[in-house]
């Protein structure tokens, strides 16, 4: 057979592979090396392909798609420093348990090591920030060879989903000449279904274990369940059964979705990290026993305060063989699908639990909650924590929210409060990078409209390219960018009592006027002066299509008093309630 | 001693030595666990310190300057993903032989692979991308360790520049708190010459084998001399005495430094790239051996010339242990300095050499250059090509001319003509990416002023984020973008026949107004319409500060046909010359 019908039926086996068990979204950034595979994937019937030019936002932008389907994205680029540009988003990724499957073209072997074009080593690229590297076989043809293509496909596919997900990585050596038959479609001829299929079993943990947890939980009034980013709609009905069957409260993280939904507020602790932030006598807080679930929580003042409770039984469950305990405060790490383990336990619990311990954090929530609300009410200035809960306020049902990492994260931990708006909150907090943050926004409004994105202005700075996709494909976002002009966080931070080279090197103003990069990118712009003009934006931004920027200008000093004499205040109305129970 | 102490003693050593054993300049990228190494470079008396808030751009920033300055240059980020985002950069500098100093800031081992924020997998982040990894020690008092410190260090710049040179990566673990002693300096009580100086010896060929060499080469009167991309001062004074005793030609890439100086044309070939294109019978033209210095030169007909003649004696001169040659044509490899091959020939050659062959290869490359001037004089649109040729004679004499990958490095090596202007040609041709362009430009300028960026929509695209260090850092440089929106490369290749996809998979058009992206960094903006406004335009560039980008709107189709009409002309010429030659 020629070159060219092997090159096809080779590649186009892998990519109906891909297609067949279950992969609909491929982003492609061009290249002439990755030739024969960006035309294949353009003539599939059924897969989507999304051009993005800029390799580092392509993979942050697949990584967004992923992280809202829940489903594997693939990802292709040429040989060389493109595939170099991906690095970012793969080990956010990989930390994040996002699916993705990158395919990088590279010459052929003879062509490597001897100063070839564009030729850089591939092999092992991203180390061991992916889960599976494979350095792809030269297209060949036989039965056997396209049984390999097609099973390398699925089995990239299954093994980016197993638990805990990941990015994979599949390297194509690929020879000149780059043109694959197209017509007729050579997709036509293949099977739409796969060559094997994969059933991936869930880790249980055995009964008699599940019965001794019960059991053990059974006889502690006082727990508290702690929710950090985790993101499956199953677990989430799972375990506000199980908290409501054990009368324990939950502490949930903004990324564990329990801060919205159509459910009951009962269970939800919102306010958890102003209430710990600056508590000095929080001894009736303390839980005999700890049920955690996800990546670590945002809020500092919960993981200080989990790891003062270090000698208290401390369960972390655990669907992937990872350890997430940074606070050395787990007692006992559970390998067990979080799902199954709550619905394990509920099977074995019988009668449900009223107790004084939920009432009194329900009460301690409502206490800080209020406080903070009326605090923030009388702000008359622009301030980011009053942003947080006007923008909450008018998010339409359904609605998602992408939150950028450093401060927007964590204000958004203090300010976004129980609702039932079903508002799904998103962000990459697998590495917590300021980079990437708009593709990954992008991406994720791709299927997931209405998107908002509330965002820093380096974070926004960063990765400006990425803003290139929404004019490109038309995409539907709004962006509120908190423009305090430099590194917010550091003024929160011990840097900033080193006044010497603060500026300089922390709080970096980059004077950057972004009404010109929203214009670029073909977007409408406005800047907000006050809370009124903040409504108008957001009340059009409800009804508008396209790109939408809302930037909102504070003060990086003025924040800090305000976010500081805040807590001051709930820290005084929760040590008057404290008090007021001692007695 | 206490922590604070500690952690100044062990870092400052380590920075006062980066400053004895050479390093001057320091790329900064803002981040937290890098606090106490930042704050030390920034109050060291004599290290300068370059904010630059992508770590992307940060990398090839630093590049930029190491390629300008041939010295080390040292980067400094955060943990996470800030260290990942240097990746494009390190790989362009391992190909392209730049010494990078790359240190990254790392959480200390019991905050590792246990979910801990900004933690990720950082040793041997970059793999073989890099020429040497360092996981540091924990900071620790004593002389052994401040010996540790200081020789690493000074091993560090050492290693970054042996031949080959590249970039090495150091990751530093360290322990909050993160703030180190200022006041006294630090760096007052430190010795100012390093603990161990390390002094280099070069590759040089045994006396005897250099007299073979030399014996064989006086009785070989059809030789040519290739230098693709080297760049040591010291070698071009070298290499054009030895052409001089040879009596042959020089092909010179435009990478070579060979294309402008204060020397005579007398033995360089400038137009072969046109001449070696369409050439029909080029026997006459076979030499009977090629000396061979530097990475492969830009142009493909030369490159598949020196492929045709694989049974011709090739000698690939390398002063480092690398291979590079991807046409196999290579008949001898020897590693030994190249400056000092020109040399130790030269000292074993006596006569100079006239020959009709010299004289052949200067005729083909006058009326080559001559056809190319011909015919690109008569054409009154905006036209790539003739853009450079335009360009180069508005270039103020010891200017620096950056170019982008991908077309603009193909129309420099077409139309940048021998002049004595003196002025040097940079590229980041180690892996041939269009990422990362503007920023190495913009390095570059830092001590190479004036310098001038001819640059693709694409690439300029790529690297947008860039132009924030032209304003924060207020850098002078003039940007020529070639706006032929889209990948023009692609009309060049098969790729090109396929008209289905081809504009949405290769042509990919953005249509951005790059108007915006200028004024938000500040720069001054300019878009020709036609031959007039660009002299115009270039004209104001030589006394311009600043930032300041000349738009040159050019179409893709268009600049296909004349390129192609061009050559065929240059063809006839040629062909028109060796008849005659041969009758």
């Amino acid at each position: 057979m020629n070159h060219q019908e092997t090159l096809t039926t080779y590649l186009a086996s892998f990519i109906q592979e891909l297609s067949n068990s279950g992969v609909r979204d491929v982003v492609i950034s061009p290249g002439s090396r990755s030739t024969p595979l960006a035309l294949l994937i353009a003539e599939h019937p059924t897969l989507k392909y999304h051009i993005n030019i800029d390799e580092r936002s392509a993979a942050f932008f697949a990584l967004g798609i992923a992280k809202q389907t829940r489903k594997p994205v693939a990802l292709l680029c040429t040989s060389g420093t493109a595939a170099a540009n991906y690095f970012p988003a793969i080990v956010e990724a990989k930390l994040s348990r996002i699916p993705l499957i990158v395919l990088t073209a590279d010459r052929p072997h003879e062509l490597r090591d001897i100063g070839a074009p564009q030729a850089i080593d591939q092999i092992h690229l991203y180390g061991k920030h992916v889960k599976w590297f494979v350095e792809m076989a030269l297209p060949e043809i036989g039965e056997e060879m396209t049984y390999y293509a097609r099973t390398t496909a699925t089995r990239a596919i299954s093994t980016s989903l197993q638990q805990p997900a990941g990015p994979v990585h599949l390297n194509f050596p690929i020879r000149e000449p780059l043109l694959p038959r197209l017509d007729p479609s050579p997709f036509e001829e293949l099977e739409n279904r796969p060559a094997i299929t994969v059933k991936q079993g869930d880790t249980l943990l055995e009964s008699g274990e599940m019965k001794k947890i019960s059991e053990r939980l059974q006889r502690i009034e006082k727990g508290v369940i702690v929710c950090g980013v985790i993101d499956y709609p199953q677990f989430s009905t799972a375990v506000l059964a199980l908290a409501d069957a054990l009368g324990y409260p939950i502490i949930a993280d903004p990324l564990s979705q329990l801060r919205s939904g159509s459910f009951s507020e009962e269970y939800i602790i919102d306010s958890y990290d102003a209430i710990l932030k600056e508590i000095v006598s929080d001894e009736m807080l303390y839980p005999d026993v700890i049920i955690r679930f996800g990546g670590m929580p945002v809020s500092k003042p919960l993981t200080k305060f989990m790891k003062r409770l270090a000698g208290t039984e401390q369960y972390m469950i655990e669907a992937g063989n990872s350890w997430r305990d940074p606070i050395n405060a787990a007692t006992q790490m559970i390998y067990c699908d979080e799902t199954l383990f709550c619905e394990g336990l509920l099977k074995q619990l019988d009668e449900k639990r009223h107790s004084n311990w939920l009432e009194m954090w329900q009460n301690l929530n409502r206490i800080a909650r209020n406080t903070i609300i009326n605090e923030i009410s009388d702000i008359t200035e622009l301030d980011e924590g009053k942003l947080v809960l006007e923008l909450v306020k008018r998010l339409p049902q359904n609605s998602h929210l992408f939150v950028g990492n450093s401060m927007p994260i964590r204000d958004v931990d203090t300010f976004f409060h129980f609702n039932q708006q079903n508002i799904r909150v998103l962000a990459n907090r697998g590495a917590n990078g300021i980079d990437g943050v708009v593709s990954s926004a992008l991406g994720a409004s791709l299927y997931g409209e209405p998107l908002f994105l509330l965002i820093g202005d380096l974070s926004f700075f960063h990765d400006l390219n990425g803003l290139l996709a929404a004019k490109m494909h038309q995409l539907n976002i709004t962006i509120i960018v908190i423009n305090n002009n430099g590194g917010g966080i550091f003024s929160f931070l011990p840097q900033s009592n080193e006044p010497k080279h603060f500026e300089a090197l922390f709080g970096t103003p980059t004077d950057i006027d972004f009404e010109y990069a929203v214009k670029m990118y073909s977007g409408r712009y406005s800047k907000v002066r006050n809370w009124d003009e903040f409504h108008h934006s957001m009340n059009e931004a409800i009804t508008l299509k396209g790109l939408n920027v809302i930037e909102v200008p504070t003060n990086r000093n003025a924040n800090v008093d305000i976010h500081r004499k805040m807590w001051k205040r709930v820290s005084a109305e929760i040590e008057q309630y404290v008090h007021g129970e001692k007695e």
